[in-house]
């Protein structure tokens, strides 16, 4: 193995990084606890829904050819023959010629196809008036129209959104199959590094890539599991990396600003497991590593804060959606640059943004600082293959 | 009191909405815990982030005056006095004429205000050849330059994101005073709603919106209870109210897509306390109920679940927001109309679209069907003020 590798691109570590994370099993869960879940299993309607035609206004159940050429005028006349109730599990039946009151939501009985709505009518003792014509179907939900029996309502791989929790709901899914929750070993290394409890003297600095990478992972669905601050002592990493992998899907190594705490950490992959890729052409973020150790991945972050975030979001991201078996969707919006932005072709660039009125202002602020991260709205990304972006174009903004 | 109060606008009724909703209490939380909870108080620095001048670079620190003319042809010489280590609390001094290795994020040395490269220098035994000038300030971060001590970092009211966690752990906020978790009870009602896990008989429907319902307020911070399903009686629908009144800080009544339901949550709602809005100009969700009882919001929502969603969307959300005291805000996106969009003049529509390449397509499915809410990514609004819209104009898309 080689510490020294060349540096790749984004698009190489992405697929490395899907390469070496095997996929998280799945888990049954009630489905008052599945959101936000990632679906293992497709869902599928196990009856019609709804069960049966049902009306979609408060009126009258008729069947359609009864009301052809009614109108005001010459209304139709109808026989009434009472109300069908909700929840009521047999909504009777009409013959041609004959009507009953249905309410919003109600079954048709049968012999209806249509309703004619309250407005529309006028009841007077048993029979009923229609001022205007309904056509098969008119305000009627059919059986089976929203979801058919059998059908598959939401596909493995979707994200349970309230709406899709509502949909499970409908097909009687109380509990539902998903993706077991990832659980991503966090690491910080580095001399420098204090507990944020503590008043950092000169020199130092609190831990904040931990607090950083937790949230982060946990946004995702992930559980983050601490493994505290690590000296830059290769015996003491080995030991907390071996511990991490032994405990966790994934492990996150914050740190290594400096280049004996960068070597450290390779040097600790390289001896549990691979170094992959020891660099990326991706500013901020280069000095990232990607390992495998006991079939695990294993991604060495950089140590300032901002740059973090950057390789969080290009790469990290791809990891966790990798466990899940998805692919990473991002919110993003269109906007036009107020300021031109140079780049360096080769290398992919990740601009902090701030939005007003769909136009993007570049944040250049040293990538070290981190009220960049909270003043900015997202990121633009530069391809490799070009050399910067002009005042005036349109970009992606890949919001945070 | 009037159980047929006139129709009111969206926004009036949103306006009612956060009249009638209390502000929740605070609590202090770990920091590690407080992922999307809402800011209750500013953080402020407790100290200069960072700490001392800081280095952004591997490289040698220097006075950048000793660097001016310096070229690969005419080097400056510099006496080299050794390296600054990283999380060391001394790094050290340096007189003018001479220099100390610093690596990245390590503290500059006294007397240094700028750091050279390491690729634009040569150490040959004690003495530096600098091959490159460098500007005061270069590739440094100064004491204070991100955040100065005592000043506000993040404001009440923000939202916590992992940008946000890292920030607080970088002024040492481990424990952040945030907006208590609000409490929302949750009650569906109609003779024809059952159990989602059982099998409806014809006539009946599963209860999808106590899931649609609570699933929404947790995405949103709140910590749904739920008052299970209760039969169109009048007497049973008020112990339900009031046990959830008592335990909770607001109230949804789901249900009463009949206008005997309706009647009823109108009449607790009166009996319990006072309805204020008693139909909304929206479609769907036009009979929506807002109330207010023991000085806590009550809302009945139409039966539909995919009306009760627009309603969700449309005014719970200001609801949550008025218990944190802060706004709504969407994701949006402009995208173009590929069809026209009726609507009537006095009504506020939502309009259920699909997405494609920035144009966004109606879908007009009945507003009962469900499969609308997962084929969607979002909803157009309609103003009360305006018929419709055209084909090809440009639309905000409020995305799901």
């Amino acid at each position: 193995m080689s510490l020294f590798l060349d540096v790749v691109s984004v698009d190489a570590a992405v697929e490395t990084v899907r390469r070496i994370t095997p996929a998280a099993g799945c888990e049954d869960v009630p489905l008052e606890s599945a959101l936000h879940r990632v679906l293992a299993k497709d869902v599928c309607a196990d009856i019609d829904v709804p069960g049966f035609d049902r009306s979609t206004v408060d009126g009258y159940a008729v069947a359609a050819a009864d009301t052809i050429g009614a109108s005001e005028a010459i209304p139709a006349m109808l026989q009434f023959l009472g109300r069908v109730s909700m929840g009521s599990t047999d909504p009777g039946s009409i013959s041609p010629g004959s009507c009953r009151y249905v309410p919003t939501g109600g079954a048709l009985p049968a012999g209806a196809d249509a309703v004619v709505m309250i407005e529309n009518a006028e009841q007077i003792g048993d029979d009923l008036l229609v001022h205007r014509p309904v056509a098969p179907g008119e305000n009627v939900i059919r059986r089976g129209e929203d979801f058919g029996a059998g059908k598959v309502v939401l596909e493995r791989g979707r994200v349970l959104t309230p709406r899709e929790i509502g949909v499970a709901a409908a097909v009687g899914a109380d509990r539902v199959s998903v993706v077991m929750v990832p659980r991503i070993g966090i690491i910080s290394t580095g001399n420098e590094v204090v507990p944020i409890l503590e008043r950092p003297a000169p020199g130092q600095v609190r831990d904040v890539n931990s607090y950083l990478a937790g949230a982060f992972v946990t946004e995702r669905g992930c559980r983050p599991v601490y493994f505290g601050i690590v000296r830059d002592d290769r015996a003491a990493l080995m030991r907390a990396v071996a511990s991490a992998l032994e405990r966790c899907d994934a492990v996150l190594i914050s740190g290594g600003s400096s280049k004996d705490e960068r070597d450290n950490t390779a040097a600790v992959v390289a001896e549990l497991g691979e170094v992959l890729v020891h660099g990326i052409a991706l500013a901020p973020g280069k000095p990232t590593i990607i390992g495998t150790a006991r079939k695990k991945p294993v991604i060495g972050l950089p140590g300032h804060p901002a740059s973090t975030f950057v390789v969080l979001v290009a790469i990290v991201d791809h990891l966790i959606a990798a466990m899940s078996q998805t692919t990473v969707t991002r919110r993003t919006l269109r906007a036009r640059l107020t300021q031109n932005i140079p780049s360096t072709r080769g290398r992919e660039d990740y601009i902090r943004v701030s939005l007003e009125d769909g136009r993007a202002t570049p944040i250049f602020g040293k990538s070290g600082l981190l009220n960049t991260l909270v003043q900015s709205d997202g990121l633009v990304r530069i391809p490799a293959s070009i050399e910067g972006l002009e005042v005036g174009e349109e970009v992606e903004v890949i919001l945070w």
